[in-house]
């Protein structure tokens, strides 16, 4: 189970996003955690759009992806996203793909994430760590 | 450098491949690294699309990419590829891009893989032994 | 407007459909329109994976597109689909992409489609008849 | 055939551009296209993301494109790029895709494109006007 505390975004599986054996194809998925962690990031008042127009480049400089099951054709699922820190410079996500309504779980994966000023320096917005803040 | 035993292909970025922060976008490091892992199954006389359509689904089960720096409009690059034997059931794929001509490490990947038959079951297909054997 | 008769679906844009100049890209319009197409095809019982495993490809034989503004991150859109006769073996989908709240008109599509049976010949479907008939 | 004048790109499909019917889907043939167009803008010396960091914005107003056979897997394919004045502000590309060695058309397109500038407005930028002299 996801984390109560974890943000969830829902999905559904749209047709284009198979490829010839009939299943979700890999690359797609990081595209749907991306999409989740924005969602979070948003959730939590941030923009990613927004901070990369203002030189904030927060990028992802290590994933794991466990592939447990496939995705098909019209399936829906949740994707959960959960925020830790990593080190003094790095935000750990934690992120499960979910499908619905019966919970199986189809994806488990970690992002390491970091950001880079218009210096090209990495350092840590203060932006950010309101990630890190518990929730009330 | 890679190991000069590995398979190499090369690639352009194109721009649709690039996001709002004008870099590759991270999924499609995926679709390079799967791109360039077919191909080289075809330089063992392998066909990922024929196995397929005789009901063998070669699957990545676990994916670990390490971002190093990111690719940017019409960099060019090669992406290697060594495979060795996991597990009895598993392959493991190791996977670099390289930027060209600087040769910077832009990805390192590791992508472990299984297959499944017809059945539904994982089995090691015969056809994947020639990956294992000795360049001569 | 959409005609109020038409099958409309909400999205909304996310980061990974914009390229470069910041606004989605050209070729992501196009997965927008066949998901909203499929999409309709089900509302009417009818499912594109499904016919695609039956060997009922039904295909698309010519898209215009005419492209009035640009959608951006986070937008968010509403997808219309109309469908009538074309010809004996053939069958027009008119499209628009409206963006919300503010109703501007972001794209208008015209896509013709074919079905194709197992043996490569074209053909009407009979499972395609219900998409003209009239809504009660 | 294609005029002889035109500008080529060779290209090969990969696997992950291929959907569940098993053949290049659609929104691709989009990519293929973009790509060739930007490679003819470079052949001419033009750089699509240089004018993109420029703030001029080359988009397309209208795409028509005609789907005659499909891609597979593997399949090798050429993309011309030929380009006409449409109007004051308009330029009109005209596209083909043909499969190779066997020549068979894949699809027919054009594509009418118009710049803005930084202000919204379009205009005809002084850089567009070599893709209409003469080739020598």
């Amino acid at each position: 189970m996801n984390d109560s505390r974890d943000f969830c975004l829902q999905f559904t599986v749209r047709d284009y996003e198979c490829d010839m054996q009939g299943i979700v194809n890999n690359a797609v998925y990081q595209n749907y955690l991306e999409h989740a962690r924005h969602e979070y990031l948003k959730s939590r008042g941030l923009d990613f759009a927004a901070l990369t127009a203002q030189g904030i480049d927060v990028m992802v400089i290590r994933a794991e992806l466990d592939y447990r099951r496939a995705l098909r054709s019209a399936d829906q699922f949740e994707v959960s996203v959960g925020v830790e820190r990593q080190s003094r410079l790095r935000l750990r996500f934690r992120q499960r793909i979910i499908r619905q309504p019966d919970a199986q779980l189809i994806l488990d994966a970690v992002f390491i994430c970091a950001a880079v000023g218009g210096d090209g320096r990495p350092f840590f917005p203060a932006q950010l760590a309101v990630l890190l803040e518990e929730d009330s």
